[in-house]
């Protein structure tokens, strides 16, 4: 039996307590959320739904081909043209998934001789693009802009430093005005991933290199995704034009993947319609979040203070996180539980995630079902 | 300036006449379109894109988290039991992409010290898988299953032997029963990759790994899109509960990507449920691809006789390609040109989509345009 292999490693799994399951949510789930990404809580929108469905009327289905064939539409034209205005980026260019989007970025940014410089706390899909590109990669410290200049002074050439803006497990914002003096300082250039940036940091939600006065710098590049604050799938690059254009040519998760759906084009556009013409959704994503924390830490809880709208909880083990979050769910609530393998300091928390169009009274019930159970 | 070097390799890409552009299509194109993967002309079927539009509505437009946290619907759950039941297989997860899958099933099945067997005209999501799994890779000659029997004897322990089950870009068919006996001589495992089968190859449309009677079987894997005949967008492994959940704890595209928008889930599904209901669709497009050939090489043209829904014409040159399929768009056909570096063998082709829903005179006209234009 081929892959028998398997059953040895599902039974470690078992013994340590690492199986992960499966658990398809219902339409009209009763729990309240503080668990997904919908940071301004977008998804359920009635002008996002009627963006994807309109779009799927309008364009169909699928796009029917990779980008470079049939794939593009003129909606996914748009979606660019609107996503960099709206970052303040020269370009963008589309991607089936904010994970694609960062393939292609690390790996056309960083060819055989170039250097890539990766904080210790990225995002998976950035390590994998690392793993893919001919460059050499080094890995840094968390949020460490000295690191990143003694990574850079040990190479001569193309460098390129790559870093969520906002890391995904505790939701603390990179240094990025450190990291791109560092890069200014070696000639390096800058990818940023705003993946949890956008829609919550900047002005309206423009996102923390805007925050940070980097949108529209030639040596930075940006990737964000379309599920999280935009509340719908896909991912995008921003940059110079040039990079885009170097994007189109080179990146195989671009030329060999069928373009994002119409759909999901539709829905993204509606939301930054929304978001334009909303700005103060943001603001208030960053609100709640801050009086999660301060709530949470009233209550003698161990958070660490929000720099977006995630807020991480700390657990004293693994063991004790999955209870904690078992617990919230048995009385009504979801959050993210996230522990030993996919955080990279081993440290397990619960994740929460501060929507915009979270009431008052949702943020106190969450708060006190939380301190409840706490382990 | 940090991205500079990329001019360089843009004039290069210039001076090669290399250089690809988005060229966005408007919603009421007037071309025929033979290039798209839509090969049951699916993608516009009302039911599919009511399909997407009720999920949308029902679900929203984004699934909101990855798919351990919340983005699990109902929606997926009831898509992946289909996926399985339809192709034969005991369960299946879906990913945001064909590309992802692939991606997900190669680095899974081919842990540090395995090794990988791959065909020489993979399709880039396998090749990316391949570099990024942690076995080793030996690539093998096109459709070779002695040359696959020759790397297997190399290599003492766990091995899985990976092919496109049909070429995306000549639309030829592996040898699939003559792999998986060479697979089952040494052991092996071995992952089909039917993105170009499901839905034009089997009874109905169940695939290659159906047709050729190894849907169900222990040591194999299957990924699908469902961005071609399906006319939506997303990807799915299919295999043996124990392969599924091994991806479920594992795969790192499938953990730390969102999970698939609804509404694509919602078209994949309706387009399952018509294929279910009007299993001709399948074999009219393998009837379609047929003919095609039979005229094309009546017309003197030199093309691949199609296992599927593809058919291949030879081109003399890269330039001569380019220039043929330009004239087809002038005379208001749409034709998929491949041509280095995007062509695994060198050799520039266009490519032609057989679907199921061209009419008796859209083919004469498709035929007629290609001879007139002809190099
Ligand atoms: C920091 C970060 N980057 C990239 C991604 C991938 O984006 P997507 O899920 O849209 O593929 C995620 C989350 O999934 C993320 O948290
Ligand atoms: C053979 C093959 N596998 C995988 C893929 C990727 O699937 P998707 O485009 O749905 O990501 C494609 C095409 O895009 C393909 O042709």
């Amino acid at each position: 039996m081929a892959f028998g292999w398997i059953d040895e490693q599902a039974e470690q799994r078992r013994r340590a307590g690492l199986v992960r399951t499966l658990r398809p949510r219902p339409a009209d789930s009763p729990l309240l959320d503080l668990a997904s990404n919908d940071y301004l809580g977008l998804a359920h929108h009635p002008e996002v739904v009627e963006g994807a469905a309109d779009a799927a009327r309008t364009w169909g289905g699928g796009s029917t081909g990779s980008r470079l064939v049939t794939g593009t539409t003129e909606l996914h034209a748009q979606l660019e043209r609107e996503l960099a205005e709206f970052c303040g980026f020269e370009a963008a260019l589309v991607f089936s998934s904010g994970y694609a989007a960062n393939l292609a970025a690390v790996t056309t940014l960083a060819p055989h001789g170039s250097l890539v410089v990766s904080d210790a706390g990225n995002h998976a899909s950035l390590i994998d693009g690392c793993r893919l590109a001919r460059g050499a990669t080094q890995v840094v410290g968390h949020a460490d802009p000295d690191g990143v200049r003694k990574a850079l002074r040990t190479h001569d050439g193309q460098a390129v430093v790559v870093s969520d803006s906002v890391f995904s497990v505790d939701g603390d914002a990179a240094p990025v005005g450190a990291l791109a003096q560092a890069c200014r300082e070696f000639g390096a250039g800058l990818l940023l991933d705003d993946a949890h940036g956008l829609g919550v940091l900047g002005d309206g939600g423009r996102g923390a290199p805007y925050a940070a006065g980097l949108a529209g710098s030639e040596d930075v590049v940006v990737t964000v995704t379309l599920s999280k604050s935009l509340g719908s799938q896909g991912g995008a690059v921003l940059g110079p034009a040039r990079v885009i254009d170097h994007l189109v040519n080179a990146a195989r998760t671009f030329i060999f993947d069928t373009g994002l759906a119409p759909a999901a084009a539709g829905a993204a556009l509606a939301a930054l319609t929304l978001l334009r013409r909303e700005p103060e959704r943001a603001a208030r994503a960053r609100a709640v979040a801050s009086e999660l924390h301060t709530r949470l830490t009233a209550a003698g809880l161990e958070a660490v203070r929000p720099d977006a709208a995630v807020v991480s909880v700390r657990a004293p083990s693994p063991e004790a996180a999955v209870q904690w979050a078992a617990d919230c769910r048995t009385a009504g609530l979801a959050v993210g539980c996230f522990r030993p393998p996919s955080v990279p300091d081993g440290i397990s928390r619960l994740r929460l995630t501060a929507r915009a169009d979270l009431s008052g009274a949702e943020i106190e019930r969450a708060v006190r079902v939380i301190g409840e159970t706490r382990p």
